[in-house]
């Protein structure tokens, strides 16, 4: 099949049959179709579009365009999370061993990505001694023993996606929905998990720009995700203002033994026992998502899920004290407090400077290569809609040798916005997509 | 200016600044725009589509993408003619020297070319001595001491193009209004002629695929031509059937001396002719179109447009004794009829089909290196409407050693319908921009 057909069929606004499809991503991973042909097709189907049966076999070809895995030996439903990425967004730590504790098999598989802070994996390697490389079957060993394990992605998932995404990001073509869908669900697919929960950001910083667009992208997920032959859900989340209040790599896994300790709540917790519940729900382990985060409560109650953290750590070669001290964990050479420069309400916030904030301070990446300190972050003293007085502290910069202090005071400043008037509430919770 | 801010906006439909188009043919030449980030933008444009004012400012950024020619020097006004390209289409042999006879400066850089004949330049190398490669003082002088010249291309005009041409090819983006009409315009502004005229085709084998395309195809050229500050014209001619009788690079030379001689007319005199009567009407040297026809035509019956032509091959090097005998033409080896297989008349022909025949034979070219039999090609022996009785002669193929003569026959046979009805005839000049 000759690339030029395929690309001027669509060009043209044709739909491409499954052959053409498998043949285009055959041509991607083997090198047939060339760079710049690949780049004219995604952009041909960024303006013209794609249609569900054009979504899924593309999604479903670049599943199977590397190593699958198969998870069918392991006993019980296996689970997996998608996020779509925000600030302070940690929610995989809290549920992955909520959700162990329940019966099921949290087989997760992450990347450390590029942006404000690092991924899980980074997060997960804040504490001594965590090892996150580990081979397939030391993994499957551990999600039968343990009930959940997350490690970097060994095997080869997807690789289609990796040639796609590298030319998408310099060619103004990442927000584009079937290409997206197909990005996140194809690993999720060759990752060999049973159920999916997604959790789809709207707000500044989201993938998409506007709530509609956001809501879209759910919604075709779940779609798509579930003509695969999966379950999926998806939840629509806020992301106007950072998810939990600590911001890093360090900090966020505190934020999240906080939660676990049942120290802390918040909308972090609340996102990430609603995902739990949905995984519950949709694996049949529990008889609805109010169930589920009822029982998923319970965990926290009882001990069991920091319990279950600890046993993964200490799994994993890490030192599972962190759970009872977090003092163990990094931590930042010095402190700045900033202060509202007036009375107010925290009327809004510009989420994507946080994060920019977060990354110039070193706790994100900016080019892969690129070294973390992962005790730098941020920790947010209010939330919107929080009443303030002039002097009072908005935030803490934990900040390192090599932070860009300045840089992170003046985004941080700007991110932050204060008006006489009490703000109206926004849900958290934006839409449920099942 | 970042490349992907200047796809994006196109990707949504956006018009481009004069500065982000001069950004992306200087990013184009100089390489800091990727392969992969040209095709994105190329299809986005195919999709989306250009402004006149996008289009004008495309066509003066790829003109100023290299060397320009200054012919100011040259006194007189100074000409040039584009075809879309056709079969056995020799116009510009026939034209060159006529109009240079009445006064104005014919000069023209040529191609060589793939497709179904050499390009002008082949042809005219089947001259034996001519020489193509010339400086562009030796060619200046000339066109000012013998009024016309035919070169290769020295200079390197509009270096953009070749790229965009290249990526175009093997993305499926060749056949796109602003594309097509930037690329022969672009070259045309950098060769420096004042009054350029346009032959654009329309019928089977043409750029375009329907009679409307072609039509906005001329117009648009005429448009932006104009806008340029230059003085164009076009005409939108049949390509139903090959524009003279003779395909081939010898062969069609044989023919262009024919008509300059006044031994024959027909389809490829009368398009000749008028293209060349446009030239004249638009520099000032003929009053209209119809006194320009008839200038032309005194040239030939006085003989000093053949004197013109043998003057013009002589200040290049080559026999001048062509004119009076074609034998010292290159001749093939062999001639094969191609009879009709029934009674009847010629209803239409493929003319795509019987460019590919000429090809097959030697005439032309599929990759730049492939070596030409200049003595090979076809004389047709019909044109749409004759009547024909089984056995009559359609066609002689004129066949060199290297030949592939059975796929050259078969191509004929399929090109060349017979049916009962005489067909209805079609006007050889579909319409004139201007």
């Amino acid at each position: 099949m000759n690339p030029c057909d395929i690309i001027r069929k669509k060009r043209f606004g044709g739909e491409l049959t499954e052959a053409e499809i498998r043949a285009f991503v055959d041509g991607v991973v083997d090198g047939s179709f060339a760079d710049y042909q690949i780049s004219a097709l995604l952009m041909a189907i960024c303006i013209n579009g794609m249609t569900d049966r054009e979504t899924l076999a593309l999604t479903l070809a670049m599943a199977k365009s590397g190593d699958t895995l198969d998870l069918s030996d392991i006993p019980g439903v296996k689970a997996d999370k998608h996020s779509t990425g925000g600030v302070g967004d940690t929610t995989s730590l809290v549920l992955v061993p909520l959700v162990a504790c329940c019966g099921l098999k949290m087989a997760k598989m992450s990347g450390r990505g590029l942006g404000f802070t690092g991924g899980t994996l980074d997060k997960m390697e804040s504490i001594p001694g965590m090892k996150v490389e580990m081979d397939i079957e030391s993994f499957k060993r551990q999600v039968t023993e343990v009930g959940c394990a997350i490690i970097g992605q060994t095997a080869e998932l997807a690789p289609a996606d990796k040639t796609l995404y590298a030319l998408r990001d310099v060619t103004s073509t990442v927000d584009c929905m079937p290409l997206v869908v197909s990005s996140i669900l194809s690993k999720k697919i060759a990752a060999g998990c049973d159920v999916v929960v997604l959790d789809t950001k709207a707000g500044s910083g989201a993938i998409m720009d506007t709530m509609e667009k956001s809501r879209k992208l759910a919604e075709m997920m779940v779609r798509i995700g579930n003509l695969s032959g999966k379950r999926f859900s998806a939840l629509l989340t806020d992301m106007d203002q950072p998810l939990g209040n600590y911001i890093g790599n360090a900090l966020e896994v505190e934020e999240a033994i906080d939660i676990l300790a049942g120290r802390a709540g918040g909308d972090l917790k609340e996102v990430a026992l609603t995902l739990g519940a949905h995984i519950l729900r949709n694996a049949g382990a529990a008889p609805s998502v109010e169930a589920g985060i009822e029982m998923l409560d319970q965990k926290i109650a009882s001990g069991e899920g920091l319990k279950k953290f600890a046993e993964m750590i200490a799994a994993q070669g890490g030192d599972p004290r962190v759970c009872e001290d977090t003092g163990l964990l990094p931590k930042a050479k010095s402190l700045i407090d900033i202060p509202a420069d007036r009375d107010g309400y925290i009327s809004s916030m510009t989420t994507s400077d946080i994060g920019n904030a977060a990354k110039v301070l070193g706790a994100g990446r900016e080019r892969k290569t690129d070294a973390l300190d992962l005790s730098v972050g941020i920790v947010m003293k209010v939330r919107v809609g929080d009443q303030v007085k002039k002097g009072d502290p908005l935030c803490t910069l934990h900040v390192g040798e090599k932070s860009d202090r300045v840089g992170a005071y003046n985004l941080m400043k700007r991110s932050i916005h204060i008006s006489p008037e009490k703000p109206e509430k926004k849900p958290l919770i934006l839409a449920v997509v099942e």
